[in-house]
C-alpha cells in the first residue's frame, strides 16, 4: 500500500455547494427552535452555532446565510443536516420533508460537541474558545442539555402532519443513536486508562466499534431520518442508515488523521492536538499493534513525559513513527474502505439521480476534506 | 396567617408503603435499562441510584428491594415513578402499564440531579458525595447524558405493544417536559445575577413560573405518562398532568423550606444550605418583597459578606428574619395552596378508588415530608 499523501487543499466546490444549500434550507427552522430557549441559554446555543459572539453580538455568519465555504467564521460544516436532506431527496421527497430531522441531528451534534469539549478539556473549537471556556463549565453543561432537549422536542412536535407510526419511528431512531453515542464516548474515554501496549492494549477492532458508535451512529441516524421522513419503506431506511454509519466511521478515521497531521490554520485546533492529549486514535492504535521496529520505538517514546522543553520534537517524532509503523496509511485505507462500502450501499438502492450524485460527492468530501 | 410550625418527624407509613411498592415494581426494569450502558457509565449510574459505592461494591440498598423507608442508604424517594404508577392504576390500568414511563421519568430525574449538582457545585446529596465530586466533572457530565439517553430510549422501545399514536404522544410529553426543565433551571441560575431588592429583584410570580418549569414539569410528565400509558382519554391525561404540576410546585416550595429549616440529619444536606449558597428561594424572595422592618433588616444582612468568623450567626439571623418577614409562612401556604388545587383536580375526575386514595396520601406526603 502506498504511503498516504495528504489531500491538496482543494475545496471541492460541488460538495461545499451542497452543504451550503442544505444549511440554508435548515437554518431558519434551527434558529426558530433555538428561540424557544430561555434567553441566556439561547445566547449560549447561538454562540455554539457561530451565530453570535459570547456577548450576543451577531457574527457575519449569524446575520447572513452565506457562510463562505463551510469553514471559518464559526459554525460547522453541517454535514449531518445535509445527509438528512439528501437522503429525503434521494428517496423522492422534497427537501423540506427532512427539515425536522435535519434540525434534530444538528442539535444533537451541537450538544455532543459542547459536552465532549468539557470532558476532553478542549479549549478551542472552530477557531474560537469552546463553550465551557467562554461561559464556564456549569452553564455549558446546561447549554448542552438544552440543545439535546430541543432536538427531541423538534422531532416530537415538528412532524405533526406525519403518521404517528412514522413520528414514533423517528424518535426511536434518534434515541437509539443517542444511547450508542454516549456508549461510544464512554468507550473512547475508557481507552485512556488502557496501556499503550501488551495484552490490555486497545485493539483496532475495539477502536472501530467505538468509532461507529461515537460518530457513525449519528450520521446513520441523519440519513435514516431523512429517508424515513421522506416516506421511504423500511428497507430503504435501513440502507440509508448503513450508508451514514459507514460515512461516520470514515469521517472519524479522517478526523484522527487531521488530529495529528491536520493544518491548524484549517482545522482550528492546535498542531499535533491528539498527540498532545495522548489520545488513542486509530493511527496510533494501529501503529502500536504492529511488530515493526518503529512500533517499538513509538512505544518507547510514549513512555517518556511530555512536559519537557523538547516536547515539540517528541510530538514531531511521534507523528513520524506512527507513519513509519503504518498507522497513517492504514487509517487512510480504513477511511476509503468505509467510503467504498457506503457508495456500494448507495448503489444498491433505487434513488432519485440528482440527489444520489450529490450524496456521492458529499461522501467523497467526507474522506477528502482537510478540516 | 399563623406562624409556620415544622412538621413532626412522622414517617407517614401509608405514603412510604406506596413509595416502596412502586419502587419495587419499577426497580427491575430500571436496572435492566441501566445494564445497557457501557460498564463504566453503568457503574456511575448505579452509584447515583444508591445501588453501589463509587468502586462498584453493591450497597445494602443495591442488593435488596427493601430500602427501609425512602431515605438513608442512598437512592431517592422515587416519587416520580410512584406518580406514574398510581396515575395508571387510577385510570383503571394495571400498575405494569406505567413501568416504561416510570423508568423514564426516574432516569430524567437522575440526569437532572447529576447535572444540577455540577452547576450548583453541590458536594453532597443523599448523605453521600455527589457524582461529580466522586468521579470528576467530565465523567459526571457523560453519566448524566447517558441517563437522559436511556430515558428516551426506554420510552421509545419499551412500549412496543402500544399504538404508535400513544407511543408518539408519550415521547411528546417527555420532550416538552425536558425543554421546560432546562428553561426552568436556566431561570433559576439567572436569578443569581439579579439584585436582592429594587425593581430588578426576582418577583414571587417569576419564582412560581420558574418552579413550575423546573420541578412541576417532570412531576406533571410522570402522572400524565402514567395515565396515557394506562389508556386514559386525553382529558384525563391533561388532568393528571395538572395534578403532577401542582404537586411539583408544592414539592419545590417544601424543598425551599427544607433548604433553610430542614434537619441536616434527615435532608442529607448541610444546615442552612440554601442560605449559604445565597439562593433566591421562595421564602427569601417573598420575605424581601415585603415592606416590613424585618425585610429591610434582611436586605441589610444580605449586603454583608459571609466569609467572616460569625457566618453561622449571620445565617441563623437571616433565617429568623425570613420567618419574621413572612417568607416561611407564605411558602408553607403556597405549598398547601398547590396541594389543595392538586386534590381538587384529582377529585374532578372519575378514578379507581384504591389508587385515588394512595394518590391523595402521596400528595399530602409531598407537602408534609421532612426530607
Amino acid at each position: 500500500m502506498s504511503e498516504y499523501t495528504p489531500p491538496l487543499r482543494v475545496t471541492s466546490p460541488a460538495a461545499l455547494d451542497t452543504l451550503a444549500r442544505c444549511r440554508d434550507l435548515v437554518l431558519p427552522a434551527l434558529r426558530e427552535t433555538v428561540d424557544r430557549l430561555h434567553p441566556w441559554l439561547g445566547r449560549m446555543a447561538s454562540f455554539t452555532f457561530g451565530w453570535c459572539d459570547s456577548d450576543g453580538t451577531p457574527t457575519v455568519r449569524g446575520t447572513s446565510n452565506n457562510s463562505g465555504g463551510g469553514n471559518g467564521g464559526g459554525g460547522g460544516k453541517a454535514l449531518r443536516p445535509a445527509l438528512a436532506v439528501l437522503a429525503a431527496e434521494a428517496v423522492g421527497a422534497p427537501a423540506q420533508a427532512a427539515v425536522a430531522g435535519a434540525v434534530a441531528v444538528e442539535l444533537v451534534h451541537a450538544f455532543s460537541l459542547v459536552h465532549d469539549d468539557i470532558m476532553d478539556g478542549d479549549e478551542q473549537r472552530r477557531h474560537r474558545a469552546t463553550a465551557w471556556k467562554t461561559f464556564g463549565v456549569g452553564p455549558a453543561v446546561l447549554a448542552g442539555d438544552a440543545l439535546l432537549a430541543l432536538a427531541l422536542d423538534t422531532l416530537a412536535h415538528s412532524t405533526g402532519r406525519l403518521a404517528p407510526a412514522t413520528r414514533s419511528a423517528a424518535m426511536s431512531l434518534l434515541s437509539t443513536s443517542l444511547v450508542e453515542l454516549v456508549n461510544g464516548q464512554a468507550a473512547d474515554i475508557a481507552f485512556e486508562y488502557r496501556p499503550w501496549t501488551g495484552p490490555e492494549a486497545v485493539t483496532v477492532e475495539e477502536y472501530r466499534t467505538m468509532a461507529t458508535r461515537k460518530t457513525g451512529s449519528l450520521l446513520g441516524c441523519a440519513s435514516a431520518l431523512g429517508a424515513l421522513l421522506g416516506g421511504a419503506p423500511p428497507e430503504m431506511v435501513t440502507a440509508m442508515s448503513l450508508v451514514g454509519r459507514d460515512l461516520g466511521t470514515a469521517f472519524q478515521a479522517v478526523d484522527d488523521l487531521l488530529g495529528i497531521w491536520g493544518d491548524p490554520a484549517v482545522t482550528g485546533k492546535p498542531v499535533f492536538n491528539d498527540l498532545r492529549l495522548r489520545k488513542k486514535t486509530l493511527p496510533m492504535v494501529c501503529a502500536l499493534a504492529g511488530s515493526t521496529a518503529s512500533a517499538q520505538q513509538l512505544a518507547d517514546l510514549l513512555a517518556m513525559p511530555l512536559d519537557t522543553p523538547d516536547a515539540e520534537w517528541t510530538l514531531r517524532r511521534t507523528a513520524a513513527l506512527i507513519s513509519k509503523a503504518g498507522g497513517r496509511s492504514f487509517t487512510t485505507a480504513q477511511a476509503h474502505l468505509h467510503l467504498d462500502r457506503a457508495l456500494r450501499t448507495l448503489d444498491s438502492v433505487a434513488m432519485e439521480r440528482t440527489a444520489a450524485a450529490e450524496l456521492i460527492t458529499l461522501s467523497e468530501f467526507v474522506v477528502n476534506r482537510t478540516h
